[in-house]
């Protein structure tokens, strides 16, 4: 069983898979393997050492209790690693073993590793993204006309409609497609710069073979090593964090139509998923919860992060360990909340009794506003204001829905005929432009996914 | 005086101008003319009610201790702005008193009001680095060559330049400007959706307000109205957040290299800064305390602003409200972050002395690697380890320096002559692609200002 | 008005007061003036001088704007403070001014004034803590035995007891008050060491210096300086925190019961207080708005204080600084916090009939639970809960209530009479140890009000 | 191997065997099994069903890897759990597994186990601070006159001694047992309510049943159930975050004073520690890095924790699962940081000639003070405060030490003579109270080992 409690119930086993302690071990072994292989290239060891390092890349080879006790000692992983495999390879290959880890320092193996892990778990969420969004457009589309009440303050407030808070929700998921784009290209990229950041070792072949490292690891390039400029660190943080506040934000707002109390949307139903045996009524927004939680720890994760990046000097302490656990974490909750939120939407279930009944619940204040425009039309919009405020308090009064009040009013019927009057009071006509700006998502998405799929197709 | 104590160390007076209360309220008042203007082109309210409203939109005529003390009844500070402006206005002319915030709800107008803030601060950050690249490529360039101590963990590890150092810090922003661009386009949008985001008060004429009003205050159009949607917001936090982080690298080390026992950089003098009348040999390091005071600050605003990104339904309570702080603090810190490093990287004084002083600490051990891989070439790596590994120890227990012990032992005089061992343990010579790495950077530069300079005359 | 918009909405005058620019340099001064009488009575500085600093400690005749001008350059407050004060003795009484601020440092003056600030913000949190335990004490007793809805998972549970809900505020509450106390003790001592924490320049004056400085100023005196370590800062923040957390719980409870569905709770009405002329039904939670976004803003500022307690040495650069405003934020909103409470509390709208209505809402559900307990006394507990789980089935498919469904049931009535049956299902008789938790809570709080009166007393 | 990585770094096997995920389940059998006999004891289970129930509670019997898949449906492993301990039970005795979890909910398990898992963690903590206040206790005393560097800003500004430095981290460290004691008052209670937190389940018996199981867990039974109240374990995160916070501070200190240029403190060499082969003078500070890491992650975790507290009604969704991780994490990084500087406390290596050299690194100008005061006494503050400063610049620029400048001014000869001036120029001679302050702190350790002594006889 897993050590993190929030990945029981917030994680998927492929982002899992990503950050677990055997990949990370095999990350590290597949950045020596390809040094090696670049290093032999160049010169810089000899061709033969090759196939002995490669063969002992291996991290079903190691022993990771005994590098679990030993990176205490050393203050990292790729310490003990590097003489583990030193070892094996001597086993082998005696001769080969000198040419271990040649010209790399601990951080230049681990950094690496862990952008190889980023660039796996960016693909996770791309995917994810890419169903979600699909999903969300389904939703949007088929509710695009549905009223819904919308609320401001936990208030009701005016009517929108469904298929506008699919809309939104869509539309966040959009710029985060465009700023996981940005994100790779900026943070996907080697590390390899030697002790002090300078390839001093390589004598002249460093710049060759970060050429080629860079090339066998399909990653960038950077400019330069960027052992204690974490920036790249950071902006991916920060892109977990803000996919997670989204889906957070989803969350809430289906947790809270989901209220016994308001019940317009439900969770699907899953053998065993948030039932109570006890409480047969109750549909727990299981689910949602996860997500929440992601939600409660990413800002705490992004902050230690962002707090890391004051480092010192050409390597440091403190700042740069912290982000072993935030970053994975955090990359592990928005796959976690991605899946459930995929999850969720993909089944939602959707209770038009309810919808409608919730925005009958104010007996016709909601639409207020509505008759205020159409009569003020005809008397002005002073009076208008008057004369409907004055109605909605009659009504909250005397227990009567505001269309009866209006209709006994003579300054309205005498503008607006019943027929006009019902049609102001139903919400399906005060959506203002939420169809349009459904549409207008939509549209957005279409191009986001015309752009995406010919730049495949480029590719 | 500011009641934010830590601005009055870390803050510029253009940044402070533009988050100020006044220009808050101005703001504001910006966008209320502004729509008053747009919802008269399009016959949505009289075009006789613009001129008395427009009139009235002058912060200067508000009074702002009874904003601040009636805000708390309404919950924000647009609602008895409203209040007064609407009075004002009906001073002047009655009839165009009803037309004031026409359509708008109150956050439309603080949001707006608040991406025009942001503009303005980006615009501030965006000079500031500008300014701070080009003197951080002028460092870079000067020093390009100059052998400096390169530590990890902070310890002395092995020689690099100091222009390396500069170009790390340069490299970095280079970086930044990427990301400030980014977020323009994405987070410079208007806010205009009326009280539920459907813009319903305004039938028909929603959309074509929208776009004079995003086009009146020269704002992009989002695709639709992004109330509970706050990762624009999230995304300026994260963008000035890391910002600040790389500052704060940069003090750290500054502050550092600043040690009384190290000495290697100074922050320029001023009259009265930093210094103490009874410990003259002081050079207090106050502006990088400062920077180092934003960036200990930094991540836990940007992780407020990331909570608050969980809200509710239609408009939200309480993550929002976070946000009105927070990110003006941000914005505010990085300004103040960035002029204090521009500041002190324009007069830093550099201090060669101490710098060769200090790469002699070790009396030369530092150099052990140079000297173990000329002898490698020789006598094989390994020998050559256990060789120059010995004579380290040697040199530390006797206290003689490395190149001395060298010097004695026949194996290293057998295989380097004298001229050779001493070129091998001049740090100068061991720096490894620092200056490629330092003009790579600088090339990077050129190409980023080139195109940013291409990019100006084309607008 | 202020430049913290978050001060619009969640604060109080006197919090504010405390932590005003012209009380931070006044509190300040009465430790000038304090050190000056405290340094004279111990021989360390002529008594004639004190008559001109002690008339020169006042904050009004400071020239603000100037202080804040210069603060950047000393890096603090205190350092242009001291040099303004000297030279307004120095006009009035030139030998006396070259004893102004004689043996301190300025983190001394910083820290201690701080710490006089912390003494007042907590007398302002007790007498709140005081008065909103009392009202919740009443609410608790009012509603002891009132029925509500328990939710859990934002789902309908079991009943509960609404004054089970206040009995839960209030104990937390206790707790708070507990805390407060042990953070006086710890916290409320003086700063005195001089530049570097051992009051050298007072030669053998230092503690009995120190002694009668901290009495002058009714603080504790520490075992020693305590410039660097900061846990007493960080505790009062953690206290802030922890009290705004609580109010946060609150201020979501009743926002939630508040909803337009829901509508058991209500703010008090006041005029123009989160009323909507053009949404009359609508009863915004303006003040638990405040108080949530209080409790966003909260956890990074706490986050923020306790960063930077990992300070240089003697003194420190970055860590210190960040306090400056971290520790006001937290006292502020959590003044600000706390007197919304208590306003809300003291004026809350109960609505009994939404109460019965929603504790009808499933029909009956909620009480399966107590039906399947009486039945299994007689038909054994797995049985019953077969009966009741199969019934609530039934109901939820027919829409019949759970009484309906169960009155029809053969068995049910065979153990069951009509009067069982009805009593079992009305939530009064389902609230287990509401009603005594509710009398728990209120002894305790008896005893506490009890144990500080006599404490009053004693003192 | 840990899927926490900086675990790798800072951790104790003993704090990581209390949250293993084996320890995790067998506290929440612990809670199952004690509730099973408290519930028999009051007859509201069968006296026989008991041992049934008991001899199931053992996690070796557990599926894990069943549970860890199953939680994320119900949203937490008790719910799981008390299935297979249900079918564990009914396998041996069908009538016992009526009876399983009898009247609790799940998170009555879960908090209440977390509780025992605290009370455990916190059992560690203390040991680790007991051994740590010895070692500081006599590092202090055994230091108490070493004359050392105070550094103020990062720079040279006054005398201490090596002794004062350990005294103040031994005075914060009384001040974190006195907050570990008011914790266990407050926190390490029972978590018992039922479903909505009201025993109903339990009829008559629930007062007596959570008697019973408060007894049998050791634990002090709580006012009424906390499900929604997270005061207490916020408290818990806070003390772990300020703990954290003072050893970070010690970190920070030691790292700087290890800095290859400095050289006044080590780390207690160990095989493989730190060391490496190819630098065979660096002295990694390995152990201060590793609690440095912790208190860059600390923060951010008390954030979340604090953050969770917002929770809803009866049992909330995503601010309590949130606490599942963040608390442990921060039990685990406390117990790892004070062990490390538990250990390097222990074997500090205090360099005296690289003390002594820095304190001669201004030649003389720290002392300036001293000989600024002696001055005074003959011919005024204000002349010697100008002599000395004039003298110092004159050394600086010179190069001479302030003593031969000072040596050949006839007015300080004239007033004090070579013995005296020699004097006044020893550090050691100008460490004001630091003496007394190690005493003071050492006097306060000793009553307090005498008062928890004797209260442990009184036991």
């Amino acid at each position: 069983m897993t050590e993190r409690l929030t990945s029981l119930i917030c994680a998927t086993e492929p982002m899992n898979a990503v950050w677990s302690p055997r990949a990370t071990l095999q990350r590290m072994l597949d950045v020596e393997a390809a040094l090696a292989c670049a290093s032999a290239v160049h010169g810089v060891i000899p061709q033969a050492a090759v196939p002995a390092i490669v063969a002992a890349c291996d991290a079903e080879q190691l022993d990771a209790e005994a590098l679990a006790r030993d990176a205490a000692l050393g203050g990292n992983l790729a310490i003990p690693l590097v003489k583990q495999l030193t070892a094996r390879v001597k086993a082998a290959d005696p001769e080969a073993s000198k040419y271990v880890h040649w010209g790399a320092t601990s951080q230049d193996i681990i950094d690496t590793a862990t952008v190889l892990q980023l660039r796996d778990a960016l693909g996770l969420i791309e995917g994810g993204l890419d169903g979600l969004c699909a999903t969300l457009a389904a939703l949007a589309r088929a509710h695009r006309a549905t009223p819904a009440v919308g609320r401001t303050w936990l208030q009701q407030a005016l009517p929108v409609t469904l298929g506008l808070k699919f809309a939104q929700w869509l539309d966040a998921m959009l710029r985060h497609r465009e700023r996981l784009a940005a994100l790779r290209e900026r943070a996907l990229v080697l590390q390899f710069g030697g002790a002090a950041g300078t390839l001093a070792s390589l004598r002249d072949a460093g710049p060759a073979v970060s050429a080629s490292l860079a090339k066998a690891l399909a990653l960038a390039e950077p400019t330069l090593p960027w052992h204690t400029q974490r920036d790249r660190i950071a902006e991916a943080a920060s892109f977990f964090g803000m996919l997670i506040g989204t889906l957070g934000k989803i969350a809430r707002d289906i947790s809270l139509q989901m209220q016994t109390e308001i019940g317009e949307l439900a969770e699907p139903a899953a053998a065993g998923k948030g039932a109570s045996s006890t409480m047969p009524h109750k549909r727990n927004p299981v689910g949602c919860a996860a997500v929440l939680t992601a939600a409660t720890r990413a800002p705490g994760l992004v902050a230690t992060v962002f707090a890391g990046m004051v480092q010192e000097h050409e390597r440091a302490l403190g700042g740069w360990q912290a982000e072993w656990d935030a970053l994975p974490d955090l990359a592990r909750l928005a796959g976690g909340a991605l899946a459930h939120i995929e999850q969720i939407a993909g089944g939602l279930e959707v209770n038009p009794e309810r919808l409608a009944a919730n925005l009958d619940a104010t007996h016709g204040l909601i639409l207020g506003e509505a008759v205020m425009l159409a009569l003020g039309d005809s008397i002005g919009r002073l009076d208008a204001h008057h004369l409907v405020e004055k109605a909605s308090k009659n009504a909250v009064q005397t227990g009567r829905t505001l269309h009866e009040v209006l209709a006994d009013d003579p300054v309205v019927t005498k503008h607006l005929d019943a027929a006009r009057l019902a049609a102001l009071l139903d919400p399906a006509n005060y959506t203002g432009e939420a169809q349009a700006f459904v549409d207008a998502v939509l549209a957005s998405y279409a191009q986001s996914v015309a752009a995406s799929s010919s730049q495949t197709h480029e590719e």
